[in-house]
């Protein structure tokens, strides 16, 4: 099969049939992981930018990671030392990037839709990385990696997608994601983190956080962000981790077995989830980092040199 | 022709007919920049340190890009991790420089004269990216390949360079390109941000800017350092982009015509140059940006591996 | 002989003759750097990550080329991005990095240990850069290929180390190192920065300064950590350089010659050594620095192909 797109600028942009072509050769590079870490010459010669306005080590060298073992050159631009410090607008700064030389670029911005915009000035391959509360698409497909590889059946599958939904783009990307492939969504959390119509994903909302957890197999955790919850928003981190956390009694929910427990990371020990369970056998968030590292290299070998 | 310079501190260094050199081989690399996107390994083994103690995305990147297309290593310095915070002196953080394994340093630093005080420590070859109120040669070189593409012929050439000339490194390698190959230089803008003497880089100054505009085909906009004016200094930015910003309205001051604009970037839209000249036909700023990828590779090869 | 450790936390898990195999590694990649630059591809294929969580421009890129010449692709962490910004444990940090595809990883942290506590985690060759006041093995392991390389029987040796050694995983690492090898140690300076006890580490303590040197062949300087001297901490640093600095007159200790002076860098001119002393014929801190890059080549090759 052909590949049709030129971008990965959201999951919402792609049929089921074009997801599950990701997983499986995502799945053939998480195989390949495990071997011997000769590098890859398949992207030998091709160029990889890495534009992150917003600070994230894990995906950035993520992405700098998959481009280097598949062979390709890597130039790393942030935010820190650019131009828009010396009063240029964006558009000139993409204009200027328009002339560089390379193949593909990946970006991480905090307005949704900057991806879309870039697009139409750049002859790359555009990777959205994170655009605001919109999308996060190589997140969402990280994540149907881990659970394809743990063996779940998507078409019976029950996602509990737990905590701040309201600012997440990784709720968005990961509940259309599942949906295209027949999973089931569930959204729970504080009442004042779930947006209204939210329903619109095709996931129901369920309160409280225990019966949405008895319901999925797996249990899908969303970071808090601290500094808002700090600065006085209802839960405070106190009573978030009291009454939203995931912990270790929650096992009761499920006739004492555990669920499968999924995080985006980076966690915070303590507020969304018990420390004690981040290491739990059932946990596989560490797994996520992998499939990320391999779904990377899927998405670029696949928008560079098609399907 | 054998090329006798080690290094590039500045155009001043250069004859007419070395040059002609770097354009003519910059300019076969515009061309390669438009073809299939392949590595080149003439550099391949060669080591590149970029060493910048001013930030400047836009110039650090293109160095990195051109030496990678080479086939270049490049190990990037940055100012706030260096060791000059721990007490060190200059002189020894080159002294130690000096004992990497590198073939080519690229440096930018606010004091004049500072590559050529460390091009008689370090067994490199310095390439000037900046220093000071001095020199820039690789943004005169592809400034002037940028006018040589154009099909501009030197000898039949007028440039006005318009803008803060006082501080302005850029205008003063410019005006010695140009000079060399030929061309009459119009220097304009405020009254104080033209330097006393300055006709001693053999321009002549010419109020008002409209007059200098209307001499020129080629007009050669300077960045204005926003927070220069808006910390009191004449003009205001209110003023400069009133009396001295280039407008739509300028275009009768050539039968109608527009005559090609240049800027070496970051552009302050609506201050120096009107937004809607920025993408106009006749605008040459892009293409700087493209010209100069090209001219740093050509100026990498010849010094490492000769003329 | 097969080298045994899978890690390189400090001198003291390193036997002499392990630490003669390093050393005779290094000197032969010391010659080779006085050859021509083309890259060696014994490492092809293999990542490094570095992960600094102190500044330290200097360190981190003499692994970066150390790696580089070897053929290995290098990651660079930085702390100032990392995900510990967003409430990660150091523990969570690490256990992602588990997950990133390397073969070592170049720690510095100014917690003691560190390496030691990742190295349990991740399945790296872990080197150590430098853990609080603890070891900086391959400090130490560049002076004694410097003191190798400059003819000094170790043997014969008496190195008088001087300064703050209180603070120092510098003078600790290398006292265990010139012990293990059969040589000398004193150790002089302020008697508030030489710490009760060092005798532990098989040195002598000798006051004053001139007497210690007066019974050295090299003496090693260390680097005053102005920050801590200007707080009010005796000694000032007016009255260190005045009562501890080596000046010029200090040529008088040793009937009129000179011994080898030595300094890990970044040196403060004035303070612990006078400014005309570190370029004197008999100062070998230049020629540290190549060391530094021979002996990283050397120890990464060992650590990852083994001895």
């Amino acid at each position: 099969m052909e590949w049709k797109h030129k971008h990965l600028l959201g999951i919402d942009q792609l049929s089921g049939e074009e997801i599950k072509i990701l997983l499986e050769k995502g799945n053939q590079y998480r195989n390949w992981l495990e071997q011997s870490p000769k590098k890859l010459t398949r992207l030998s010669g091709y160029y990889l930018i890495n534009l992150f306005f917003e600070a994230s080590t894990r995906t950035r060298v993520s992405f700098e990671m998959a481009g280097k073992l598949l062979g390709m050159e890597v130039v790393n631009f942030t935010n820190e030392l650019s131009s828009l410090n010396k009063g240029e607008s964006f558009r000139d700064t993409v204009r200027t990037l328009a002339r560089m030389k390379a193949d593909a670029l990946v970006i991480r911005h905090r307005s949704s839709g900057i991806p879309l915009y870039i697009s139409q000035f750049l002859p790359f391959h555009i990777i959205n990385a994170g655009d605001g509360m919109r999308e996060h698409p190589t997140q969402a497909l990280l994540d149907l990696l881990t659970m394809k590889r743990d063996g779940i059946d998507f078409t019976r599958n029950t996602v509990a997608i737990i905590g701040d939904i309201l600012h997440s783009r990784v709720a968005r990307s990961l509940s259309i994601g599942l949906k295209k492939l027949g999973s089931q969504i569930i959204f729970s959390g504080p009442p004042t983190l779930i947006p209204k119509g939210i329903e619109v994903l095709e996931g129901q909302v369920i309160y409280p956080v225990e019966e949405a957890i008895r319901q999925a197999n797996v249990v899908y955790l969303l970071r808090i962000q601290k500094e808002r919850q700090e600065a006085g928003f209802f839960p405070s981190t106190k009573e978030y981790s009291h009454f939203f956390g995931l912990k270790e009694n929650l096992k009761n929910t499920n006739n004492g077995r555990w669920k499968k427990i999924m995080h985006p990371g980076p966690v915070n020990r303590g507020l969304e989830i018990d420390s004690s369970l981040v290491e739990k056998e059932s946990s596989l968030i560490e797994e996520q980092v992998s499939c990320g590292l391999a779904i990377r290299m899927a998405v670029l070998e696949t928008l560079i040199l098609g399907g």
